[in-house]
C-alpha cells in the first residue's frame, strides 16, 4: 500500500521538499520536536542539516531517531536554541527551513511555540534563503497560542512582495475539527533583491 | 536558474502529480487545451495517457506539441468530447485525473468549462481513479463562469467523506487579483470502499 499524498500539512511539506531538493542542498529544521522532518530532510540530501529546539528532550530524541537511522554524522548540527537564533550556527545560505509550529508531540503541552518568536524566526529563515529557497510552516489552530500564530502568520505570509517571494497556502476543506495549515514561502529566483524585512 | 515551484497553481499541481507517478500508471487530462499539461504527464509516465477536449482546436494543438517533443505514440489517446463522457473511453482504473478550467488559451474566451458539466466530469474522474490515485482541479475565478465554477468545486469537495477522501485546497495570498487555485483529490488507499458520489 503507497503512501498517502496529501492527507495532511506535513505530507504536502515533505512532497514539496522533495521536489526543491537535488541532492546536496542544506537543510534547517527549525523546530526539531522529535526529529521525524529532519530524519526526511537528511534522506533527501548529502548537504548539511541544522536543527534547534529549545527543549533538550527533543534535541536528544532528534538525535536518538537519526543515529538509530545511522543518518548522525558530522553533516548533522543539532542545537538546543530557539529558532531565533539560527543565523549564529547556519552561516552560508540554505535551500530550506522547516517549521512544524505547536507543542512536542509527547512532551509538555504548555511549552509552545507563540506569534512573536516564530515570525522572529521566520524573517531570520528568509535571511538566511538561496534564491530559489523555500520555507514551510506547519501551523496548528487546536492550541492555546494557535490560533494568534496562525493569524500573524497569514497577515505577515499576504504582505510578503510578489515580486521577490510566491507565497502557498494548503488546507483541508473536508477535514472535521482544525487540521494543521501549511504556508510556502518561495525565494523568487528572479534577479530580484531580498527587501529589508526588518 | 531553476525553476519555480509555488508561483501558482500549475506548478504545485505538477510537483505534487509527480511525487504520485511512480512511472508506468495511466493519467488523463480531462481538458488537453493546448497540451502542456498532457506533454509534461507524458514525460512523467510510460502508462496511457488520455487527452479530452471538446475543441478541435485544443486536440490539433496537444497532438502538435505531443509530436515535436517525439511523444505522440500508441499511449496517447486524443478524444474530441467533452470530459464528461471519458469512461466511455478509459475503462481501467487511472492514477491521476488534471483538470486546468477555464477557456483555451490563444482560443475563443465566450468558450469555458462550467460548473455543471465541470461537476458531472469530476464525478467520472473520482469513480475512474485507482486507490491512491489523485484529481487535480486548477480553478480560474477571473472569467464570467469562473466564480460558480469555485463555489461549486469548493462545496463539492468539503462534502467529500474524510474516510475515502484527502482533499487539500492551494491558493496564494500574496498575489494580487483572482490567481487561479488548486483542489487535489487523493482517492484514499486505506480499503475504505468508494461511496457512490451519484
Amino acid at each position: 500500500m503507497s503512501r498517502e499524498h496529501i492527507n495532511n500539512a506535513v505530507q504536502i511539506c515533505h512532497s514539496l521538499l522533495a521536489s526543491c531538493i537535488h541532492g546536496d542542498e542544506d537543510i534547517v529544521d527549525a523546530t526539531a520536536g522529535n526529529g521525524h522532518d529532519m530524519l526526511y530532510a537528511a534522506g533527501l540530501t548529502s548537504g548539511r542539516i541544522y536543527g534547534f529546539d529549545i527543549q533538550e528532550k527533543a534535541v536528544s530524541a532528534t538525535r536518538e531517531l537519526l543515529q538509530r537511522h545511522g543518518l548522525l554524522s558530522d553533516r548533522v548540527r543539532l542545537v538546543c536554541e530557539s529558532h531565533t537564533e539560527m543565523d549564529k550556527h547556519v552561516v552560508s545560505p540554505v535551500k530550506a527551513v522547516l517549521f512544524n509550529l505547536g507543542y512536542l508531540p509527547g512532551g509538555d503541552k504548555t511549552i509552545t511555540t507563540a506569534a512573536s518568536t516564530t515570525l522572529s524566526g521566520l524573517g531570520c529563515a528568509l535571511r538566511l534563503l538561496s534564491p530559489g529557497g523555500m520555507v514551510f510552516i506547519v501551523v496548528y489552530r487546536g492550541h492555546p497560542h494557535g490560533e494568534k500564530e496562525y493569524e500573524a502568520l497569514r497577515d505577515f505570509c499576504a504582505a510578503l512582495p510578489q515580486k521577490q517571494y510566491n507565497v502557498a497556502f494548503c488546507s483541508f476543506p473536508n477535514q472535521a475539527g482544525k487540521p494543521p495549515l501549511l504556508f510556502v514561502i518561495e525565494f523568487r529566483n528572479n534577479g530580484a533583491a531580498a527587501p529589508d524585512l526588518g
